[in-house]
């Protein structure tokens, strides 16, 4: 999208098209990294890794999990999670993405694991955690939610590698009533959504 | 600094302020929630909470503090901590900013702690870690650096009320192998940077 400033427009069609947000590169004064920045408006677009937050949520000994009604990977079955928004906990973070995916409240107990998925600048907080009377259902951004078995899981099927990873672990630690959290499996870097390392 | 755009400019000096980045407050298209965009170049500013990354570093049962160098908190004390920067770990991260703020080569043990401070949106995961050799000394950020017996501690000169907490439960948690991270003691929102709460 992105689009020298001196080039001429080829076509309406392409002079219509949104509109790519700061493309000039440079050192802002002060700092020692190169930024984007906006000539028109001077804004300098700071970026940071951005912090995802969810749940490994079971109900009767089995795995709640949501089969994705976006993209990317709609389809696939994934764990409730998401973006964490401004001026929220992890946990209210956590709480609020099943809210939204599996229509479930969460009683978190434990941070299960942090990955780093550096290729995309992600961190990933992932709690273990109870639902709630053992309701839910399908939310805007989920086809359908569904408890599974540990040996019925779905696993040529799961959105991302993270989720991969959050599973093996949860199983890993049943039993352990204090817990380090996992981070990323040995070598894995998360680089490839489709597959688990 | 924000200044409507249609008002007049009183004097030369303020006209050559630094810009202000985008100003126009509105929900963009296809999202839910209001972002600042700027009407010259579209950017549309998401904002998601920033991480910080840390340690509770330790040698011969000392704990490493830093005298700050730098604005906020000038002159007071802290653990070496910064922002997480694009494409590394959380790990890496926490030992990046060791070396730049103590000249210190960490060895990580585990997660100490994730905090939030949903006021300024910061997520804070701080790791137990040993100095390696017990080398260390101040960094361009740093007035001084330190090794503190826990009763020699500076308390009425630390810089940030996680730093407090950090401290607290490390002492908490001395002897234990196997650590659930801790989060914000309870009712503490770090809202205050001078109170401990």
């Amino acid at each position: 999208m992105t689009r020298r400033q001196d080039q001429p427009q080829a076509n309406p069609q392409e002079a219509a098209s949104p509109p790519t947000g700061p493309t000039s590169r440079r050192v802002p004064e002060g700092d020692t990294h190169e930024r984007l920045v906006c000539d028109a408006c001077g804004f300098i677009n700071y970026e940071n890794p951005k912090v995802v937050v969810g749940a490994v949520a079971v109900w009767d000994g089995k795995v709640l999990l949501c089969r994705r009604a976006i993209e990317p990977r709609r389809g696939y079955w994934t764990i409730p999670a998401g973006y964490m928004e401004l001026n929220e906990t992890t946990a209210d973070g956590a709480r609020r993405e099943a809210r939204e995916e599996a229509c479930a409240e969460l009683d978190l107990i434990d941070i299960l694991a942090v990955y780093t998925i550096p290729r995309i600048s992600q961190v990933q907080i992932l709690y273990r955690a109870m639902i709630r009377d053992g309701l839910f259902a399908p939310g805007a951004e989920s086809l359908e939610t569904e408890l599974f078995a540990w040996d019925a899981i779905p696993w040529d099927e799961i959105a991302f590698p993270s989720v991969h990873w959050a599973l093996d672990h949860y199983q890993k630690a049943e039993g352990q009533a204090v817990l380090t959290p996992f981070s990323n499996p040995p070598g894995a870097t998360g680089a490839d959504p489709a597959s688990v390392s």
